[in-house]
């Protein structure tokens, strides 16, 4: 028999709990083996619930129990996770997390030390919740050799901007909705800004490229400047405005992850995911392309995706070697924002095509005008940041404005 | 180090042998060790690739080497097959397959074959080609209680349907442009009469619902019977119609598999597959839905598939007990497709909706009549194919014929 530990009893944890509870006999059966839940630690009391017995305040005895060979992370937070899923590597126990600020600023270090100690720190729920992703991408799809991968990887962020699509809603309006639904946060700037994205475009460009990528190094905007307007206008031309979350390997061997609004054409299955749901495309060479969908975020599909990796855990005895990364050391192999380039959707204050030629080289056919008076357009070339601004001031010198540009999504 | 071999070098085996050798490199990091090419068993010649001299013509010198650990069945078909599967298995080889007719009819022996000489018997790449299936059902959500599966298994009748709802091609054109591309085989008769998709829901049930399911208690229709002008009616309303294969687990506990054309939603992500891509939507009580899309055969993605469970085969020491099924012997757990119910797309030779209303009950808002006097429209009730049938009755005595029905897809 092996025992589990659950580190955090909010959300995710309790879901965690309540899942094994309702599953228990076709998880051990899936398991091989029988398994129980041994401690649950959090510094708050739950005297109400059946398992109250199983509350610890400090690591300690978890650590101290050789019966514990998993652990459930689900604290959230940098510290004290960090320190106590690295004591739990160190002392043999594999750890199942769904802490994607921990993996994303700390995956290197734990995959190492899990190495080390002959065990394995999985984190399947760090990104797209319920969405297999983590594994199909070391597992199923192990063979392949990645160019890219885009999603929508933050439910937040999709719930508002499909508000505003489906239902002409404005931003501060559907954030406010959101806000209601439990979606999103008080303080939404880790949705809105796009750090949330950012930390899962990290995890599955490190594992997919096999070198630890840091958040800072994401070029990452967020959807708060995103107008109704456009997403109207961007629809008429047969684009949705998404948030997406994307890496790219360049043809100099450099990778490029970008978090950033982007206009979707709508047979692009992306561009028809709705609601909080995430949905997540590969590309490599033997798949051409696969998509995953499903839930983002919540308690039991984030506990599934946990549970997932705790089963695994359970069966293994040693390391996996195919879901890790290194720590890329002083390695430049991220490529700066400026190599981005992509093909533009454009708003401008003018409808002469000429001009706008001159400016953006050829627009595509389904350029479209206003009543009052402004233009928008898809560019036929893909022009990196320096060229919009190249453009938007050869317009702006014959009194032509670029009101907002949005980079196209080619996937 | 470990060595593979191929069994069958057509399509799919010479993918495997072109992609392990593209990506060798990469590959052989994620196993954790070196692996080379052993063996091709085909009974053909191919002196002129690069690989000839692996070439053998007996299962013989595969089995009697100990460096083989794990081999990729190519051939497909039932025999021989099974027994060159079984002999590795036996031998203690693990076997990675394509071949999803010998899953269908064999895998409950394999499987226990292979858990009695403790390795491993993997066929992620026989249902949805490219996609990952089988191991994120088994491990990434096998903490869930699974209620249903719904998918669309089978690339050459998606395309059909696709091009008939697209650009209004009839069953016979699209199905002479699906052979011209090589989607579909001179003798069509395992993709259009719904054999394939059968085989792959097999798969899928069996290994969901823990006992073997066999093609032969899967109520299975194709879509040589669709005609275009329900295709359009149809999608009138708001629906496509897509072969769609799908399992459910009913309240008495039995499961219910099916392979049918059905009536799909525009806002189900399912009626947005087209061309030849494949998608499954799995239902359970942790995750709510998830789905996996991509392609569904081909050469690369197939290989790419076969070669993801290689890969984790030659880093696994022991049979895993999650992906495993058993033969299901007396027990009765498959309902009587009597028991299958579903909203109702009907097709009439009269607008009399008070005379439809007493056939069928409530029916929607979206009903449509055409010029020639047909009405199309979708019940409200949920009926199985007896009450259809009793109500169409009801309608022939008033003399109003039923002309077309499938039911909708709930998902």
């Amino acid at each position: 028999m092996d025992k589990f530990a659950v580190l955090g009893c909010g959300v995710v944890g309790s879901g965690v709990v309540e899942l094994f509870l309702k599953n228990k006999a076709l998880i051990e059966k899936r398991c091989g083996k029988a398994l129980e839940m041994g401690y649950i630690l959090d510094l708050r009391d739950f005297p109400d619930r059946p398992y109250a017995d199983l509350l610890v305040k400090s690591i300690d005895p978890i650590l101290a129990d050789p019966e514990v060979t998993v652990v459930a992370e689900c604290m959230g937070g940098v510290e004290p996770a960090f320190t106590f899923v690295k004591q739990c590597l160190e002392a043999g126990k594999s750890v199942a997390t769904s802490n994607k600020e921990l993996v994303a600023a700390k995956g290197d270090i734990l995959l190492a030390t899990a190495k080390a100690h002959d065990c394995n720190f999985f984190f399947e729920a760090s990104v797209g919740g319920a969405i297999p992703i983590i594994r199909p991408l070391h597992k199923c799809l192990a063979a392949n050799d990645f160019s890219a991968i885009a999603g929508i990887l933050n439910g937040t962020t999709n719930f508002i901007l499909n508000k505003m699509i489906k239902e002409n809603m404005d931003f501060s309006t559907a954030l406010a909705l959101a806000q209601e639904k439990g979606y999103a946060e008080k303080d939404p700037t880790a949705d809105v800004e796009g750090h949330d994205a950012c930390r899962k475009i990290c995890i599955l460009s490190s594992l997919a490229f096999g070198k630890h990528v840091y958040p800072e190094s994401v070029h990452t905007q967020g959807i708060r400047e995103v107008e109704l307007k456009d997403v109207e206008l961007c629809a008429g031309l047969g684009y949705a405005i998404k948030l997406i979350a994307r890496v790219q390997r360049l043809e100099n061997g450099k990778i490029l992850p970008t978090v950033m609004p982007m206009a979707v054409e709508e047979d692009n299955l992306l561009s028809q995911v709705n609601g909080v749901y995430n949905a997540v495309m590969v590309r490599g060479d033997g798949i051409s392309k696969v998509m995953f969908y499903g839930r983002g975020a919540g308690k039991l599909p984030t506990a599934s995706a946990v549970l997932g990796d705790m089963i695994e855990e359970v069966q293994l005895s040693h390391t996996i070697p195919s879901q890790t990364w290194v720590n890329a050391g002083t390695d430049d192999f991220i490529e700066d924002f400026s190599a981005f380039t992509a093909k533009r959707y454009v708003r401008t204050t003018s409808a002469d095509v000429p001009a706008l030629t001159a400016a953006f080289g050829e627009i595509g056919e389904r350029t479209v005008s206003t009543e009052d008076g402004e233009t928008v357009f898809v560019t036929e070339n893909a022009m990196n940041a320096a060229a919009v601004d190249a453009a938007a001031a050869k317009l702006a010198a014959q009194g032509i404005q670029v009101l907002a540009q949005y980079p196209v999504l080619v996937s």
